[in-house]
């Protein structure tokens, strides 16, 4: 039923599209997540399950609790009777309207697999049916909307601005809400065949079609917090109106750019309210223009290259870019990604996959500012970077970019969402002192409400397809249907990953000549990121294996990719194994704070030293040059981790104050898993150096 | 007879002037250089011979080395034969013509000690002026002098900006080098009573005067460096000209306020030249208006609390206020600067009384940003605070500017300057891996030609009077006769300070009541600096004793002095001791870097240990908890030093890669003395905990 509704409406905007535009205009077919079915009880279907059982029904609950709601019931009741309005509460953020739109997402994601979901004794479908029609009643009648100012429009949040847009590269973030209402309405729409959220979205993204632009009478202005590029492209593909495909591209290439014959100028200044309003200069319409790295707009999009600024913008612009080249052919959006892409694996990557070096601006640092304790590295910024990884490899192919996906996703993004979905970090240290907690929730919710719209969508990762390949990209045990050239292939993915390396594939259907394309993942290659920005202690490459129906198969790498084109046929077999061969990875020295210190990784899981599983201060500890480990098992929260025990030894005093060292075994568990014991010390990074003075490096910075 | 010229001068414009500003309208009145003989062989009487011997001359010879001086003979021709131009050559600075005056300028003080000094086997003073009769030929006749565009109008230096003024808040130095000359100027009038050098500072302050202001068609613009604000109050001082009293005061009220109506608009770029320009507009005039915290522009100077920007623009932009401000009264000036010098002693001061912990912009960083190997702490920057300090103390009296000058002097100021005068650092780290090396010159050569003007004007640091009180700020074997109330008072100081505490001052002429203000220093006091920003780890408090002819007095102190007002005869005595032990400093903790380290001192001195008097790798030390230390000798460069030994512990690895501790005796050496002997490891900051992890803090920066 609801795959026609698509189908027509699909047919009935054709003709305006190419067929390559339907695919996101992307070389490399996605596989959506509808098509993969990920095993219960693997490490993914217990994430998957999570996030149906317990964060997507906290998001919704939290977004009733906190008001979230009635911030749209309150525009509607103005809306109808404009001399009632309603008091902006303190604390509250000019984007909360997004929460409800990214649970939605979710849920969407959620109802595709299982349209029969049930939230609170009643259907899923019919609560979010009802939270749409709230989210419509706050609608004003020409497209706009924003509760932020609805709700009071003579005295709107103090992050709104006086009038519409002007404060939008600013703090007012109505484009950012226009962005995850497009997402979330396509989502939805994909997911249900309704379009009761999509024609919010397109009366709302109509609006500021008309409103906003380089026309006489329109604001010239950009958005200050990005992912209307992503989320307009989307709407472009679901509707084939071309005029939100230009919208998007008019955000991008109006940013940073200033016609020099704008008038007066403001310099930085705090507000009333002791927000800091950077460098930016007003218009002659009153539009405040910021000039900064913090939004991005230091410069043309297609001129930088280096990623600065907060990095959850800076990740949305980067894949919002990807999305624009890949619909357009704007080859030098693909130029500046690629350039700042290097940046990024280069200079500015926790080894986690995290980024974003630094509170101040949650924001990247200088190049090779990677401090551990103090790293930002928000749980947002390692989900965008999943968005940017994905759509390179969908432009080049390559699977160095999965090798960065992979990371981000086994280490900085999980780490940012309990096991149990239900407790979440906003950022992501690498080293703590017990200072750290998790929360089921945060004032600013931008981080759980992105867990409960990233997670369920994983699945779309694992797959893709370019002519007659299909790519296997991440590994679990799941099955997928999928359309390679003109066979409709049916394959079982069969492992224990990421705790061992055996994958077996299996041929279910679909005989015929086809491409298997198999991600050998870097850090098997002996790569740990594709830069020289990490580097395995030893220098040694692990091996692989891949046989055919047990016969053992040889064959170069093309791009990452192990490649088995041959005539498959209904039973066949692919065994790939992996060794697991725990791994020790140096910083390069110009990282002052991974300076004497080593990491530890197996598989694509980043190992960190948690004070609960230790015996002794694990602040005075010294590892061992070439440490041994011994691989073992522990449960936490309900799940089983691998661990890893090696001998290392620590610093104390005797009673006379004189030093002495003590052998220990240090017992490190997966980074993710960590503060889910209680609060204690934490480090990824482990003293290996009896360099006491920091004497190794001292570059200027 | 140089005498005479002076005050007839002073007596032809004594018309315009107040008694007090004639003294810089300082409530409290310097005692000049002049006035106070230093001993030979003793810590400050082998430093200033140095500088005699070896760093004017080398100095003089640098400058001619290098071309500065037909910088000036070139601008000489062109201005007789317009069609003569000369290439500005590659690799040298806007600010070069600054390096002559400033080497003139110390050696005035010289000339003014010894006027038959020798230079080059002829006589200082004939070479002198033969200097100030090339900088006369290159100096426009309107007065403009700048050679970086005189000797070449068309193609004058790449940041000369293409007219007059245009680049003076940017990179062109024209009012810098205006300051330097004004302080020459004046140095070299008081010293030889010859206006040679003073006429054409005259000439060129006029031409500023007549182009630079608010007035129709002048450039309404203020120095990109600031020193000119300090040169000007001189002149002012010298000639009773108000005028210059007045630019000054524009040159500091201007300063980071813009006029709203000014159009155009130029955001940070990069020139062809590969210099960033930040921020900045430029007005109707053409003129870029520089918006930015580098320059301490980013807000009018009586709005500013904290110090940041380049550290050398920054200290004499406050010394210069301090001097407006005591010649004006200007109380908001002082409110300013009072508290911007509270956030550098609590929050950006190195415990060797360095500023500007960043390379980048040559700038103080963020609060608590204090990193050692990195440290900036250029040479210029802590001469000045020691400006600062000193002027701060003139206005309020209080001994804890002069704690923290002697802390800039002992450490941060000398350790920029070899014990033989001859080699220099620009930036004074306090950690080394071995990578720094003194070197004899530099292209930008600031630092060394700084060193030649401040060094032989130490000795008017060292008293100072106040109606009927007569201050001892600073310890060093001396005789100084100065005018106390009515009284002409002749005093002898004898001490081996900074090496013991006994001070012996003699009164060898002016009976009469009077009181002298001898300084307890804040180290004896148990105040590191005074604020929280270091404490001494064990919180002791030093003893110090004072008798008169032999018997004790005792009393309480007056902002830091102890006070003995009485009636004095000739011969009597006045006996200081002051407890010597070595102290152990820490840090606050929120200085990251100085975390789990102690810092050792002793008198004002601050000690480190340098690889060449160890037997072990410094790097990998590790220091008793309640270190005791021993006192001992050793020669460095010819001179003496005290030296500390203490008991520490070593870590090594055995054959097996196992962790070992080894005793080891930890010899420690002045801060100052450092870097003589050979490159390699050094450090000021020793490692006493056994956390190996950064743990201990974590605060959020």
């Amino acid at each position: 039923m609801k795959k026609l509704v698509v189908l027509t409406l699909a047919a009935a905007i054709s003709a305006g599209m190419t067929a390559q535009d339907k695919n996101g205009g992307y070389n490399i077919t996605q596989v959506p997540f509808t098509k993969v079915k990920v095993a219960q009880n693997t490490f993914w279907g217990q994430r998957l399950q999570a996030s149906q059982d317990v964060t997507i029904p906290l998001a919704f609950s939290k977004n009733e609790e906190t008001g979230r709601y009635s911030n749209f019931s309150n525009a509607a009741e103005h809306l109808k009777d404009p001399s009632k309005v309603f008091q902006i509460k303190e604390g509250t953020f000019s984007f909360d309207d997004t929460d409800p739109y990214k649970t939605i997402e979710g849920a969407s994601y959620l109802l595709q697999t299982y349209p029969n979901a049930k939230f609170k004794g009643g259907r899923l479908d019919k609560y979010v049916d009802s939270v749409i029609a709230v989210i419509a009643s706050g609608q004003e009648p020409d497209g706009y909307l924003y509760t932020s100012r609805t709700q009071n429009p003579e005295h709107p949040h103090p992050w709104a601005g006086k009038k519409r847009w002007e404060m939008v590269e600013d703090l007012s973030h109505e484009f950012y809400n226009l962005g995850h209402l497009c997402e979330a309405a396509v989502a939805h729409y994909y997911a249900t065949g309704k379009r009761n959220l999509l024609d919010i979205a397109i009366k709302y993204a109509d609006c500021v079609c008309r409103e906003v632009g380089d026309n006489p009478g329109q604001a010239s202005v950009v958005p200050g917090h990005q992912i209307a590029e992503m989320g307009l492209a989307k709407l472009y593909i679901a509707t084939g109106d071309k005029k939100y495909l230009e919208q998007a591209k008019f955000f991008l290439d109006k940013r940073g750019k200033r016609d020099a014959s704008w008038g007066g100028n403001e310099n930085g200044q705090y507000d009333e309210k002791g927000y800091f309003h950077s460098h930016g200069l007003y218009d002659k319409g009153g539009y405040l223009h910021k000039l900064n790295q913090y939004s991005q707009s230091h410069k043309p999009v297609v001129e930088q290259d280096e990623a600065v600024g907060h990095a959850v913008r800076a990740g949305y612009m980067y894949a919002g870019m990807a999305d624009i080249a890949a619909l357009t052919g704007d080859q030098s959006y693909i130029d500046a990604i690629d350039r700042i892409w290097e940046n990024i694996v280069s200079r500015k990557f926790y080894i986690t996959g995290g980024v974003g070096a630094t509170a101040s601006g949650e924001a990247f640092g200088r190049n090779y500012e990677l401090p551990n304790m103090t790293a930002y590295c928000e749980t947002c910024a390692a989900i965008a970077q999943v968005y940017l990884n994905y759509r390179l490899f969908l432009l080049h192919g390559d699977s160095k970019y999965y090798d960065a996906l992979e990371r981000n996703l086994y280490n900085g993004v999980i780490s940012g969402i309990s096991i149990d979905g239900g407790n979440f970090f906003y950022p992501n240290p690498l080293e703590s002192a017990g200072q750290h907690r998790r929360q089921p929730w945060f004032g600013c919710a931008c981080c759980p409400s992105n867990a409960a719209r990233f997670i369920p969508s994983l699945p779309q990762y694992i797959y893709a397809v370019k002519d007659n390949s299909l790519y296997i990209n991440l590994f679990n045990s799941n099955t997928v249907n999928v359309q390679v050239g003109k066979k409709k292939v049916e394959l079982e993915q069969q492992t224990n990953y990421p705790w061992d390396g055996d994958v077996t594939l299996k041929i279910n259907g679909g005989a015929g000549e086809y491409a298997l394309n198999i991600r050998i993942p870097g850090w098997v290659r002996g790569e740990v990121v594709p830069s020289d920005l990490y580097a395995f202690a030893d220098g040694k490459q692990l091996g692989y294996t891949v046989k055919v129906n047990g016969q053992p198969v040889e064959g170069e790498l093309q791009q990452g990719y192990f490649v088995i084109d041959r005539k498959w046929k209904k039973g066949d077999k692919v065994e790939v194994h992996f060794d697991m061969e725990p791994r020790v990875v140096r910083a390069n020295d110009k990282v002052e704070a991974d300076r004497g210190r080593v990491s530890v990784e197996r598989g694509p899981i980043v190992y960190c030293a948690e004070w609960c599983d230790n015996q002794f201060d694990i602040s005075t500890m010294i590892v061992n040059q070439k440490p041994q480990f011994q691989l073992g098992d522990k449960e936490i929260m309900s799940t089983n981790v691998k661990t890893l025990t090696t001998d290392a030894q620590s610093l104390l005093r005797d009673e006379h104050g004189k030093l002495q060292t003590a052998d220990q075994h240090l017992v490190l568990i997966p980074y993710y898993a960590w503060a889910h014991r209680g609060a204690g010390k934490m480090s990824v990074w482990l003293p290996q150096s009896i360099v006491t003075l920091s004497v190794q490096g001292g570059k200027k910075r």
